[in-house]
């Protein structure tokens, strides 16, 4: 392990594994999965943008350590998370003569992560998989948990499969090649780690933010906690029955949001839904009586500092009407028998789950805030 | 249960669950089911033909026990585990509004249950399944142990997942229907459950297999043993790292038959490739020594009276060179490194794992077996 690099370790008995996250970690990628995997043959998935990036490097790294391997372009963006390029990726890796003891790579965002998730999971009923996230999203939540899969006509992600990497190699050089908008959208969930479990931690993001985004030691520190946070939740729950719903904290508004404006990214992603509904989820705590408005000030300067979003009113052009947010969250998998389930706090660091919201204070506190 | 009815349980922790074997076991299934599953909604898949002969039996039992059910319909026949219709049904479950909690219903023999049960895995990462096997080979063989999948173009079952079924229902009765080509194929695999590990059983199947085709209680004891004697290999080895490899009996020959009639089933079902393949195994053991020609002369008996194919002669139309089977072999999964992995036999019931077999020997011995 080199001397700067951050190390979590995903506790899940057999199935457990190590995120290794530092700046020019792709260099050392190849020896590092060697030595995970000694004479494995890959098949490395990724999107035309990061190959255009930062493939070369980590076919050299690979290829340095003598791993044998084949690339598998995929188009970038979220529609790639479907059927049909599950079905060709399995095909090509079949195509590739992978066998059993040899892995299946992801190198990219969450969409390359998912879904080359899923096919390593399929093939030959799983293949040893690693992770070599490329965006902020991925390095701090899609590639910790083990969830994998697919987007189908009546929702997102809703075939897969649960498949636990081998290895998560996480450069966080790679990610000053982002976007300033889907660093930001990152950093929304970075940010919500704090908010859910960890005041400490959000205390320090308020400080450390600029650090974080510049790329400093802050931020390998910035991804190391976000991901050791999400890894206890997942080793306490890794089929997602309790105590993981709290990583929704800001995703119930946050999906309807995105739902409404049809999933189009330049209206707003996913990051930036969840940092408005985060917002919401305080402010309804707020109306609530969970918490204080100094509270929900606190997280409002702290989102806006960063420049995410945090008003509905910050999506550009028409939303629909809060009826249709009901419906959109009455739909959502986490509803059960009329009363709505929410992830509500009691404080920075303090959200629960509440199973028993009232669908009609919803709709009214929503009504406001769209008429705001 | 009933009077008559046979249970199997298979042993897997919290994966846990039971086989029920009887006859006219359909009429009580919905009963069954909302014991295991009180108050699920069921996605039924089932091919044209079963639906034909026992879908309205089903459909009313499940009625009568209050179960909501859709009725999913595919073509009868191998080809119709691909990914089209894995796409097809993954679609039409999340159609059906399906959530966590609810099921999918496999009313078939081995291709519905396999195509079944890996959307099952799929579907929201995962919903509770139900194996209603109707074919003899699905009620011993493919709906227990939790292997899923479909077919690729690179060869069969290499898509797919591990998902345990919540149960298995086997009526027995169903199985009158079955033509007796099908009922004999499945039951080379219930042969095999004897020769592979229990020559008690193989010894009570050459006094009772008559009564085992004519539907007599004796039927009903020939599939509960079957199915103990998978579970207990699952039990041992669910994720197949190595015991369980000796339920390929036979499968190794009989593959590369199937494979080389290009899984024409007019030439050559899976059960009569196992059949011959079972034969060739025991010939191979007496070539190396391992068991003498009286054993060898017991199985070629056993399973040439009721009706199986016992050499490669018994295949309609002209076969390939040595030299085919021989590559076929060598891709099979079950290959390392130049060594072939064979089961072989040290007398009934006597079977065992064996990597180190020379290529150059299995090809002398099927080229004579070719040219016999
Ligand atoms: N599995 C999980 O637990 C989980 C959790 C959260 C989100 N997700 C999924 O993750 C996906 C979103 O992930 P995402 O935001 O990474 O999307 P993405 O993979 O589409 O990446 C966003 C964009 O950034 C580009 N990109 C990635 N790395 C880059 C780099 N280093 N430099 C320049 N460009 C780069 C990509 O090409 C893409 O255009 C969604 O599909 C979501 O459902 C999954
Ligand atoms: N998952 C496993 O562990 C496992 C093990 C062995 C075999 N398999 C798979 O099982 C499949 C073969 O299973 P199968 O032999 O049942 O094939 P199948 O499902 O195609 O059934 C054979 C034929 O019998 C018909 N049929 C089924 N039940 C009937 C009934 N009661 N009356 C009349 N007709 C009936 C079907 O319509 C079909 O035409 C193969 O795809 C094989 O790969 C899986
Ligand atoms: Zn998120
Ligand atoms: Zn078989």
């Amino acid at each position: 392990m080199g001397r700067d690099e951050k190390l979590v370790r995903v506790d899940l008995g057999a199935r457990s594994y190590d995120i290794r996250i530092g700046r020019g970690l792709l260099e050392s990628a190849g020896s590092e999965i060697a030595a995970v995997l000694p004479g494995a043959r890959l098949a490395v998935v990724v999107d035309e943008t990061v190959a255009g990036l930062h493939l070369s490097a980590f076919s050299e790294s690979l290829a340095a350590a003598g791993l044998g391997h084949t690339v598998i372009k995929v188009p970038a963006g979220e529609s790639t998370k479907c059927f049909s390029q599950f079905e060709r990726l399995c095909d090509e890796v079949l195509a590739a003569r992978l066998e059993r003891g040899d892995a299946v790579v992801a190198l990219g965002g969450g969409v390359v992560g998912d879904l080359t998730g899923f096919v390593a999971a399929s093939v030959r009923r799983g293949m040893a998989f690693v992770q070599v996230p490329t965006s902020l999203l991925a390095q701090v939540d899609s590639s910790v948990g083990g969830k994998t899969g697919i987007n189908s006509r009546h929702g997102k992600n809703l075939i897969g499969a649960f498949h636990q990497p081998a290895l998560v190699l996480a450069d966080t050089a790679v990610l000053d090649t982002l976007s300033p908008r889907e660093f930001r959208a990152g950093y929304a969930e970075v940010a919500k780690y704090g908010l859910l479990g960890d005041a400490d931690f959000f205390a320090w993001l308020e400080d450390n933010w600029q650090a974080v985004f510049e790329g400093g030691p802050e931020r390998d520190e910035a991804v190391a906690r976000s991901c050791q946070a999400k890894a206890d939740v997942v080793a306490a729950d890794e089929l997602e029955s309790g105590r993981r719903a709290l990583l929704n904290l800001g995703h119930t508004f946050g999906h309807a949001l995105e739902s409404a404006v049809s999933y189009e990214t330049e209206r707003l992603v996913h990051g930036e839904g969840v940092s408005i509904g985060m917002m919401l989820a305080h402010e309804f705590s707020e109306r609530l009586g969970l918490i204080d408005a100094e509270t929900v000030a606190r997280v409002h300067k702290h989102l806006s500092d960063v420049g995410l979003p945090v008003t509905v009113q910050a999506i550009p052009g028409q939303l629909p009407p809060v009826e249709t947010f009901m419906d959109i969250i009455a739909q959502d998998k986490k509803v059960s028998r009329g009363a709505l389930t929410f992830i509500l706090t009691r404080g920075i660091g303090e959200a629960f789950v509440e199973k028993g919201v009232d669908p009609a204070v919803v709709s009214e506190f929503l009504k406001e805030k769209l008429e705001a």
